[in-house]
């Protein structure tokens, strides 16, 4: 048993009269696992150890106890929120940059080999795909398995077909072994299989059973849904009552969330970690952790890519400025490509190989920020911290006396209540601050399309190394070493530049 | 006297007893002309003869008549709107592309000479300048005139300055020769001399005073301010009042409109010719055109450059999109530029010599507008046609039922109101249609930021040549030379890509 890594028992046949159920205790705790039936005649039990230390069990009327080695470092067990951003087991910040590869599960093995080969040398750390197979554009391929077997010519949720399960979480922990979260959609709308009309008790008794089989990979989220909105055998509450279910039987409760075409899910529930966003506009992060007080992830802001669709044609630049505000906003952002292929293999339905100049952009972000010592917080400046929701207070209750004279808030005042958002996204790019122990210890400031050739900081006590980042060419570029007080720094009055400010003393 | 050329009569002195207004009359039509003092002891009156013929006048008890020769071709006359679109006096189309330069009447003349001299061989055909000197970082030169004299230290409406109104003039004039427009500023906030601080009184005696010098230039545009509601000394009954005084005395009817910083102007009421805004959402062209059945010119959407302010430092290419979305959207756009410069001379405040990429762009842009058979207008095509406003009508009196299925009218309307518009802007592209008498002869689809590799079309009847526009790199290139019926479009998959179907038959 080795902490933070599944440990497994295993059963050949089930004495008659006994729960599926495994009890492990560590010191005074307990935790009941349900098992699950691997077909062969086998049941299994799957536990994630989350400390060092000596496990006893009991399962089918046996019991044994096993020592729990300590994570060597190289695991860090289960990424769950912590305040705005995300955390692993071992307290290991994690910085979430996913992409999205939606029929991963359902290719040949050897496209499957060919995308975790992909993934392992890309900067994303978590990848979104799907339990059923996915009819769309560029995606009719028949997958070899389904999660079911069919009885009477139609899928059979209590017959699961041990096979998918099997390579399914091959896969799972292949990535897992890479640091790569596994953000496992549920339900999904494109389907020509009937997967997407099951019933209701068909759906709860999936959701059981993958909820048993799954729950102690470490690397595991739960989607609910890729577009949950646009599915409509099931209602709001029955989404709910799915966010209920899986979050009382996951032993580990693992990230979940449900991902929207239009509207975005209730994220206000307390079963769901954090916000799963579909939409273009991520410089609203700030906004959505003020509304949620959750980590927000923008899982879909379009992919780069050149298909005729609008959400499959932005340019490498724009998904990598994206990237950017979203997390110099304090969120995350989630990528995905559409390049055409001759060979008719998209990224973002069936893998492969990245063919976009943005992966190696995001790498450079992604370096950026694990450098830092903290996460990164939305860091108010300016027209900015006018929110629409602030503006929207000093209009119902008063413009405080403090403020009466300020241009903006005077300004946005005096907009038509919806003009207030589309006058603040005008301000010049977004900052980002960065907390150590003793307080804010970087600065970064992102100024998206924005080409200034100069910009003045006021630089909090402490001395600081100030760089210049182009985000798109990946240079950094040294202006001071030393800094303190009001600087004034040269810029290459470009499109995607940011200036990092890290304190030295 | 020539057909849309300025006549002029001039006295020495003005007899006792008499009015200070001329009459003209052409066949039964009769206008009658205030005239003004040009010190010196000379007195003007000015006219426009928008027709051929003979004129007759009386004015200062003297009459005459004089022949009025038609136009050669090269002059138009007055622009005036014209549906959502503009027209000169002879019914030539104006396809409007302003830039700006506020302070360009401030400068020494040979600033101004070489200004005149860059707007010449520039595709603008409209330029915003200020009446009042102006007070901002990058232009604190002190003119040599301003538009009045002083009595007792504090600036006096009731002795115009006339040196400073015959340069201001000779400007118009000059600018007038080459088919520039001059919107002219009458009020500002940014202002260090105290002409932001007018009574009402000496106010309504300025305007009085520049309507009878300036009405008869037949370039003249009246902006009533640069971002009005900066300005605190007057209330917006105010600005209707000038609005008012001003349409009630301009022997021309020339444009009229107001800029906002904040909130738009209210454009709907009867003296406003045209909708001039500041903001960056140049894809609101068909929301405005709906909303106040106006032309919108997008007055003020960041000027292209490189200094500081998030208003004045966007790309060229930024600029060059904006342009092109608002134009296919069916509206007009204006540009300026903020380019750092080592002799203080930024164009959009002082002039000089235009150093931006976007000017070029934009020529090519009004060249095709201008080869086009009619005004473009915009051509609703799948989500984009579904405003706001259509979904806020669902939404109350119920979706109809022929629609009650359709996917994006499902899923607009279950969106919360004010994410409608937002998603709304996902949507891809935009089009313009082009009406000849015939009916639509070309269509226009311009991609923006998206970057597809090719695109379908259903052409309507009739056979067309389609050309693929790069809207950066200018180039057009003929995909099909005889096409008709479903076509597929290769496209380049990069940003700033049109496609133009012109019907040859």
């Amino acid at each position: 048993m080795k902490q933070y890594e599944m440990f497994e028992l295993s059963f050949e046949g089930v004495s008659p009269g006994k729960e599926l159920v495994a009890e492990f205790s560590h010191g005074e705790k307990r935790v009941y696992v349900p098992g699950f039936y691997d077909g062969n005649g086998v049941y299994r039990f799957r536990f994630l150890p989350e400390e060092a230390g000596i496990y006893r069990w009991t399962a089918n009327g046996e019991s044994g106890a096993a020592v729990c080695e300590p994570a060597d470092g190289t695991r860090h067990g289960v990424v769950r929120p912590n305040g705005l951003h995300l955390r692993y087991s071992d307290g290991e910040r994690f910085s979430c940059f996913g992409t999205t590869v939606y029929a991963l599960a359902h290719q040949p093995d050897e496209l499957v080999r060919k995308t975790i080969s992909s993934l392992k040398s890309s900067p994303f750390n978590k990848v979104r795909f799907c339990v059923f197979p996915k009819h769309y554009d560029y995606n009719h391929n028949e997958p070899e398995l389904y999660a079911f077997e069919k009885t009477d010519g139609k899928w059979d949720t209590s017959k699961p077909c041990y096979q998918f399960w099997r390579r399914f979480e091959a896969i799972i922990d292949e990535l897992g072994k890479s640091g790569i979260e596994c953000d496992i959609i549920l339900f999904h709308p494109y389907d020509r299989w009937g997967f997407s009309r099951l019933t209701k008790g068909e759906s709860l008794e999936y959701l059981d059973y993958a909820v048993r089989r799954l729950s102690a990979y470490p690397n595991v989220w739960w989607s609910l849904a890729n577009e949950y909105d646009l599915m409509d055998n099931y209602t709001l509450s029955d989404w709910k009552e799915f966010a209920e279910y899986i979050s009382d039987h996951d032993i580990c409760r693992h990230m979940l969330s449900n991902h929207n075409c239009f509207s975005y899910f209730d994220f206000s529930i307390s079963q769901v970690t954090h916000c799963s966003i579909q939409d273009i506009f991520v410089c609203e992060v700030p906004e959505l952790q003020r509304k949620y007080r959750k980590p927000v992830i923008f899982d879909e802001c379009c992919y780069e890519g050149n298909i005729s669709f609008g959400w499959g044609n932005i340019s490498a630049f724009e998904m990598v400025n994206r990237f950017w505000t979203a997390v110099i906003s304090g969120g995350y952002c989630t990528h995905g490509e559409t390049y055409m292929s001759d060979d008719d293999v998209l990224w973002w339905s069936r893998g492969g190989e990245l063919k976009g100049k943005s992966p190696a952009r995001i790498a450079l972000l992604r370096s950026i920020v694990e450098s830092l010592p903290g996460d990164i917080d939305y860091f108010p400046e300016g027209v900015g911290c006018l929110t629409e929701e602030v503006i929207a207070g000093y209009r119902e209750n008063g413009i405080p006396k403090n403020l009466i004279h300020d241009f903006w808030v005077k300004g946005l005042c005096s907009l038509p209540a919806e003009r207030v958002k589309g006058f603040i996204l005008r301000s010049r790019g977004v900052t980002g601050a960065c907390m150590d122990g003793s307080g804010c210890s970087a600065y970064i400031k992102y100024y998206g399309r924005q080409c200034p050739s100069f910009d003045r900081f006021i630089l909090p006590d402490g001395s600081y190394k100030v760089e210049v980042i182009d985000a798109w060419e990946m240079t950094r570029t040294v202006a001071l070493e030393n800094a303190s007080g009001e600087i004034n720094i040269a810029l290459p009055g470009k499109e995607g530049i940011a200036v990092l400010a890290v304190r030295i003393k």
